[in-house]
């Protein structure tokens, strides 16, 4: 069976939704649904979640919210207008969301907030439901306190608890299409908490752990994961496999796909994962697996980000000195930063840094520390820097690719403060000023896709011809 | 004023100290001269320093060792009779060796072992002061009680105390030429300690401070530094000039020539070195500085060292995890193990030590460790690596090192299993197995040194054809 998650911009409408329900009936296998709520219908619209929370927010404050609660009522009301439900289907969906809405009922404010937040997704589940069972389908909501999604108890922050997974593994044998909201689950004590935000996806990478899926898929509203920033390159080639692996390192510098905690149950119990477009159902999308192809393209993406700095110590004999680099460390530690890298010379190490981690007050701080309690010949400050990243699994077996990113990278004339490559070789990582990090991401992808690019624009041609 | 110091070789026998003494009176700047013991003579032969241990060793088991005296003995006596000195003073130098080796006077054994091998460097500097007045100089031994070289008291392993500048500064003023034996000093209880092996670099380094000389040259037995082991390319291009910290970078991996801690007195005062060959004075030798050349080269040597090994650690989302990184290296700071480097990628991080400290007990104890104390996905030890260097000052200036580098090892067909460069950018390190270590130097080489290699060979063809 196939886990199919559906995102907001999937949902916006009733349009929308049509697609979705007619995706999920042309594959008997997707008998798992959850949804997120109704996001944006256009740029400037706002999502159901946002509505929500301004609703929440002021009824906190004020014991009322009538202008937002509207808002909300209108969204709803639209789109069961628009699937042309029966009134009553309306009036039922209505009534079960004034009652999370106008009713703290003894709830603390951040029990109240996460329950009206959930009630997005919710109310969505129930719409869905409906509509697969007005189209003629065996189908039902599910809510996650019947179908045993425990979580732990930090409200907007939930992680799921173990035993979550035995219960939630019986959705496999019910019959029919099941519809699972998203983005939240109960505590042992049957308390309504959500994840942290975007927190559908991890609903549905926990189901599919769960059921065992042969497949989660995710859709959204981009036909793939690009190779690198459409932003940057325009039309740049589509990644058709990547494995976990790569898809984190990616996501580290760039790539937001994803939500970064969703694909751990998927990888944990390896599932894999389809990325596929809700408006183009046809489009093959991208799997994201464990294993490397056979056929593994030695870069699989392109990525960069900036705002990190570095701070370089270097002392004299600092190699022969058993515990330096850990002192260092734990100096930062004790300041409350963490740490990205650590490149290092023989007697210098760098240490770089998300650089919103670094205040002034805190740089002064450790800089007078490292000097005074490590006794170093000099420390100093870099800031604006930017990681380039290439991510590839099997790079490492390409004699060569550094020799091609470091010479793409010469020809562009683009300065190396920094590279970092360990024996796992699923990255290489390049610092650069943060002024020269899009030139660089232009000029890595020109050299490992740029005549590929040429050959899928060719190929692209050829099809409109035949057409 | 110049401080020199000569090294075992240069005063294996009689015609040899006979060079280092017409170098003395070549440069009257030349005033305060550092001498070893007697070193090898031909390539089975035994330096003096080993024959005293093994004198010592005896002695300590025994209470004598009479053949062993024997070979010490005819050492001196062959170099007393060679300078042609007059008989009284073989007979006063014998004495006071004789007074150190056959006395243990309530000694320790350590202590006792200490002064033993002090007496090679004794001994030999009054023999060389007694033949630099025998040619007409003024000239005098001077012992390190008088001088004041105050060391801690470790036996065998001393080191200066900061005091000793004060009193050895005074030597400045002192007329003529002064000759001090190295490799010891005493504590502030006037007992005698010897630094680590190899020491007599490290007191001239001392001294070359605490006088400030203009200079400290330390003479040996090549014409200077090479770029790159002589043992793997023939003929290398000679280093005229090297920083302090490339030097520290290079003998990190192999370059022997100097005591790693010798340069540090010197690097502290900013004494410049001169690496000069006692069979070859003319040459100009390879001098060591604060401050790169304003045209210095991108690259000034290349080096390799192997006996390293990698411990791969991946955790997913381990990035996020505060901490993580120095809780990794605390588990080997308590397992006594000093670390290399730690190259990362997103969720990975590799330790690469030397393999020498990683008994197998300790890696199955730290495997595990790792694995139950850090929750990780994956552990993995690889042995048998090699660092392979690029030491140059300013090569950061230069876009395309790097690429120049990784195209070179790309084509000799090497595989990268490890690069680590810090935003110092003295040195690059490439991780590569032990068994291309040496391809990848020549490589190396032939990249960055090639050209020059054959220009300096037509140098030398017309220069020996106008001859």
């Amino acid at each position: 069976m196939k886990v199919a998650k559906f995102g907001g911009t999937s949902l916006a409408n009733a349009e929308q939704i049509k697609k979705v329900c007619k995706i999920v009936q042309a594959d008997p296998q997707r008998r798992l649904i959850v949804v997120s709520a109704p996001g944006k219908r256009f740029k400037e619209d706002e999502k159901v979640t946002d509505l929500l929370i301004g609703y929440a927010d002021r009824y906190l404050q004020t014991g009322e919210g009538p202008s937002e609660k509207r808002a909300i009522f209108s969204r709803y009301r639209e789109i069961v207008l628009g699937l042309q439900l029966p009134a009553e289907v309306g009036d039922q969906v209505e009534a079960e969301l004034e009652a999370v809405l106008s009713n703290q009922q003894g709830l603390s404010a951040e029990r109240f907030m996460d329950a009206v937040k959930a009630a997005g997704e919710d109310t969505c589940a129930k719409i869905v439901a409906h509509y697969l069972r007005h189209l003629g389908e065996e189908a039902r909501y599910v809510s996650p306190l019947e179908a045993g999604l425990f979580v732990t108890d930090e409200a907007g922050n939930a992680h799921v608890l173990p035993e979550a997974y035995e219960q939630l593994a019986t959705l496999r044998d019910w019959s029919g299409i099941t519809v699972f909201p998203g983005f939240f689950g109960y505590t042992k004590a049957g308390e309504l908490v959500t994840f942290s935000r975007g927190g559908s996806d991890i609903t549905g990478s926990i189901l599919a752990a769960a059921v065992k899926a042969d497949v989660y898929e995710n859709f959204t509203d981009v036909d793939s994961v690009y190779v690198v920033n459409p932003n940057l390159i325009k039309n740049p080639v589509e990644v058709k496999e990547i494995t976990y692996r790569e898809m984190r390192e990616l996501s580290y510098s760039g790539f937001g796909v994803f939500h970064e905690e969703a694909l751990i149950p998927a990888y944990q119990a390896d599932i894999p994962v389809c990325i596929k477009n809700t408006n183009n159902p046809s489009a093959p999308g991208t799997m994201i697996v464990s294993e490397p192809p056979a056929s593994t393209k030695r870069v699989s993406g392109i990525a960069s980000d900036s705002g990190f700095c570095s701070i370089y110590v270097s002392k004299y004999l600092m190699n022969k000195e058993i515990g330096f680099g850990r002192k260092l460390l734990q100096i930062l530690e004790e300041e409350g930063l963490s740490y990205e890298h650590t490149p290092s010379g023989i007697d210098n190490i760098s240490v770089i840094l998300r650089e919103r981690d670094l205040t002034q007050d805190k740089e002064q701080r450790i800089v007078e520390r490292i000097r005074r309690e490590l006794a170093v010949d000099d420390v100093a400050v870099t800031h604006g820097l930017a990681l380039v990243m290439i991510v590839g699994e099997g790079m490492r077996q390409s004699v060569g690719t550094t020799a091609r990113a470091a010479t793409a990278l010469a020809a562009a004339k683009i300065n190396l403060e920094m590279i970092n490559q360990g024996s796992s070789e699923v990255s290489m990582m390049f610092g650069v000023k943060a002024e020269e990090a899009e030139r660089a991401v232009i000029a890595l992808y020109q050299e490992f896709f740029g005549c590929e690019e040429e050959l899928s624009a060719q190929a692209a041609q050829v099809a409109s011809t035949t057409v």
